[in-house]
């Protein structure tokens, strides 16, 4: 049975992963996930298989065991993005695919994040005056062709449930992409008047989308994500409120995951099918492709009109509610990873990060043990009641050579050292994962609690702040302002974003796709002054746009 | 469009709904509850059509406008219990029918009792070493035909997926009814060796089982819930887990939902389908049918053989992992409602209640508002500083006799009313929900922060006792030793459970439930002391089951 394992999953990704699988015998899943990027659109230059074959058959963990240095497993950014992302995900465990292609396991690491965001949205929700409930993930089939432009943006990517219970259904079922139908189904009966708007919900839920081209986290089959659905009594109501929640998540970005997204709003062309306007965070990757990372719809009357969701208002008059819905998701975990991860393997904001401090006790003698131990406890104790994330990994299978690099894999962003030297000195050295070597470090830390407690904290928050900006610098100084098409194609073409004026049409902007593959991200917010031509036509321009690839 | 709305519900209901609906033009929803409900097995006697017709066509809140007593339409629990359950969902705002026959919309009052059930879990959870992650929904069929018992099991309910992306599928897919597969599939990638033991995790999710018969939060298409699933070295290290578990949801139905829940080992026929064991905890409701109220499996070698999830051991030798399982859903808020409830409405157990007091203000001149809702807010800040969860129904549509109505519907424990004579006396009334009339109130409580928040926290204590205590004596007034089929027979025939000595076949097992309706609830881990005797075969027991008839 043991055989069965690997070149099964290998099968079900691809078949020349299958093949691979038996002509080795085994086949480990980081190169399974290689070869299933490669499907994706990524590139497969097969730049760390032999590295990776090393640690055939073994989990990750278990892999680092003979190796002090796993990060050398880990393929340069700067060679091939695609396969160090996919390293990356593999090496510090944050998810594995599933059997069904395309699909995805968030492993614990991985969901722990996914958690740290779903804790500070939840909180912003409620404050907001939205209440989480639960809507059947099951939709009939004729919900979706309710909306013209809902049924069309939605019907390629369906997943469908035909048989239940062993008997052919008479009427096939959606398995829910989004719940803006079902939303209204339910709302037309819990709304009847004024009285009852607004009405504002939100789910944590699963969805599913046929998608071709996945990725881990980016982009797959079945994904988490909350979503958002309102319900209000004017226009000026549901525009406030679609601002107030892109609003929510540019703050998350930027204080917790320290992404420094651009706020906007998309073009008639990439607005979510259903809505009158989208609004959008986009954020510029570590190869400096854009990552949308959440959106907020206004629907305007959309689906009220195709479901009749009315209420009576305060004239006793019959009026259509005016509607809006938002979503973030586990896309977004992908989008952490590709800002701020380098060659050594995760970053994470601390904010963010499941744990915060990672304490590794070295000792070489029995004498020695007890004594590093109990100063471990107690500095563990100190973290923790002052409320930081602290795990101690006291293992003794790992030398703290390796213990090192696996958490540097892991994103950790600070790591103390107790060594019996520590111990005689009554105190400890701190290093930061994002500054290598001796610069990166503080020695002789006094584990005196509200001096060391004081330092950790100063030292998360001096890391969390520096990661927004270099996060920050990076974009900036990939976005390039143009005044022509010819321009645009050039900064297209270096892997940059482009911003520019642009009153143009659909179907120049799909030129523009065709042509160089950038669409427009979004209209930002922040636009600048002045006088404003339309680098394409010419014509006089209100806005400017920004220009990139995307995933 | 408006037309559309509720026919159509009904119509996915039954056809004789479809039909009343029309005749009347509009059709309550709590209706369609009953209807569907006699569907159900319920019974659907019509009591309460009259005073719902009143309503037809509101929301439940909206209905209450002009009503100050809207506990009078729901249908007393002596009368009709399933009735009663069912008006008591609909008026408390608990839940909804979805638009797929038997999937149900958990609405935001309804959703956060389960997310107090989560959030007392979960933490548990962690504690006891297990970690979050999520696996996908969609399960090869074959993975399903692995385990010869699970798929015996799960196969005659299974929803599947034929058709992806406009296309049919080469393999058909399951949505998860339970993740055990899955579940070994990826630990076979994930375990190697010994050292990679004991593999703890849980996941939130939604699973789905194609039920014929169904009710609100009892037995839905698809439901929310947490499964557990663990691998270990050991046989006895799984027995102790599955025990570990079964003894954390014990504690949670005894000290926060105060459900006096009787914990023991499920029959064989009863066993989960791919389980060595099953432990379970079983509640008696208010009409004393049975609900098995969460389970915990020690599945043995089953699936890791099926699988072949297998490790290196210290000895190099290479064995099959011993796993369990856990899971506890959204069927618990059913538990909840038929063990508390009342014919005034839901009761809430002070520590699951998601509001526990609600603040009604009271005036009648403008003169006496400004003065009452500032002692109003002042009165909510102590509560809230102190950690207590509060509401204000500040609304001037509503007067305070039809908030009362509501909140007391809604379950909430406490009502503390302010009144210009409160205001005067720097004092507020307190009013127990479980207590009606004089008798459950406090007058002339002192506002002064410490005094207010000492009586609040210790009514709450003492409501959260003397819920568990109440359901206690029902409980134990409604289980009777039995000594012989007989009367076995007459117990079960009263409603009642009955214990008694049981060492006969699974076919003595089968003929008592075909004769009675009743099946093993459990062998309880509280076992009488002394000699038994079978009471079916007279031969020697080891120990006493209990018999009841379940939900």
């Amino acid at each position: 049975m043991g055989a069965f394992r690997l070149p099964s999953l290998a099968n079900l990704l691809s078949p020349s992963a299958a093949v691979r699988a038996t002509s080795s015998g085994a086949h480990h899943r980081s190169s399974a996930l290689r070869v299933a990027a490669s499907l994706s659109g990524g590139t497969d230059r097969g730049i760390s298989t032999q590295s990776l074959a090393k640690e055939a058959l073994s989990s990750p963990i278990a892999d680092r065991k003979a190796s002090s240095s796993p990060e050398a497993s880990v393929t340069p950014r700067s060679v091939d993005f695609n396969a160090w992302y996919l390293d990356v995900i593999a090496k510090a465990e944050l998810a594995d695919y599933g059997p069904v292609r395309g699909t995805m396991v968030i492993r614990p690491y991985g969901y722990a994040i996914w958690e740290s965001i779903q804790e500070y949205l939840n909180v912003k929700f409620k404050e907001t005056g939205h209440s989480n409930m639960y809507f059947p993930q099951f939709i009939p089939y004729s919900f979706i062709e309710k909306e013209a432009s809902h049924v069309e943006g939605f019907s390629p990517e369906l997943a469908l449930v035909t048989i239940g219970g062993g008997k052919e259904l008479e009427e096939k079922l959606v398995v829910r992409p989004t719940s803006e139908t079902i939303v209204n189904h339910m709302f037309t009966q819990w709304i009847q008047s004024y009285r009852d708007l607004p009405l504002m919900v939100n789910q944590w839920a699963n969805v599913t989308r046929w998608e071709m081209r996945t990725k881990p986290f980016i982009r797959t089959l079945e994904f988490l994500w909350q979503e958002g659905h309102t319900a209000h009594a004017t226009l000026e109501e549901a525009e406030k409120e679609a601002l107030q929640m892109i609003d929510v998540y540019k703050k998350f970005a930027y204080e917790q995951a320290a992404i420094p997204v651009i706020v906007g709003r998309k073009s008639r062309a990439e607005t979510f099918a259903g809505a009158s306007r989208t609004y959008t965070i986009e954020a510029m990757m570590g190869d400096r492709k854009a990552l949308q990372a959440g959106t907020s719809h206004n629907l305007g009357q959309n689906f009220s009109r195709a479901f009749g969701t009315q209420f009576t208002d305060e004239n006793g008059q019959r009026q259509h509610v005016w509607q809006t819905s938002w979503a973030i998701s586990t896309r977004f975990v992908g989008g952490i990873i590709m800002t701020h991860g380098d060659d050594t393997g995760l970053m994470l904001p601390p904010r963010i990060a499941p744990i915060q401090v990672v304490i590794v006790p070295i000792w070489k003698t029995e004498d020695d043990k007890a004594g590093v131990l109990k100063a471990t406890s107690s500095v563990e104790t100190i973290l923790k009641t002052a409320g930081i994330k602290v795990k101690v990994d006291d293992s003794e299978q790992r030398t703290p050579g390796w213990k090192y690099n696996f958490w540097e894999m892991k994103g950790v962003p600070l790591r103390i050292e107790i060594g019996p030297r520590d111990v005689a000195n009554s105190s400890v050295v701190i290093s930061r994962r994002d500054i290598p070597g001796k610069p990166g470090k503080d020695f002789g830390v006094s584990v005196e609690p509200s001096s060391l407690v004081g330092h950790v904290k100063n030292r998360l928050e001096e890391i969390q702040t520096s990661f927004l900006q270099r996060a920050t610098s990076f974009r900036d100084g990939n976005i390039i302002d143009v005044k022509s098409y010819e321009e645009l194609k050039e900064v297209i073409s270096e892997g940059k974003w482009a911003r520019g004026p642009w009153s143009a049409s659909d179907a120049d902007e799909l030129k523009v796709k065709e042509e160089t593959g950038a669409t427009i991200r979004c209209f930002p917010f922040e636009q600048p002054e002045g006088q404003k031509k339309c680098f394409m036509t010419g014509n006089p321009a209100q806005e400017v746009a920004i220009f990139a690839k995307s995933y």
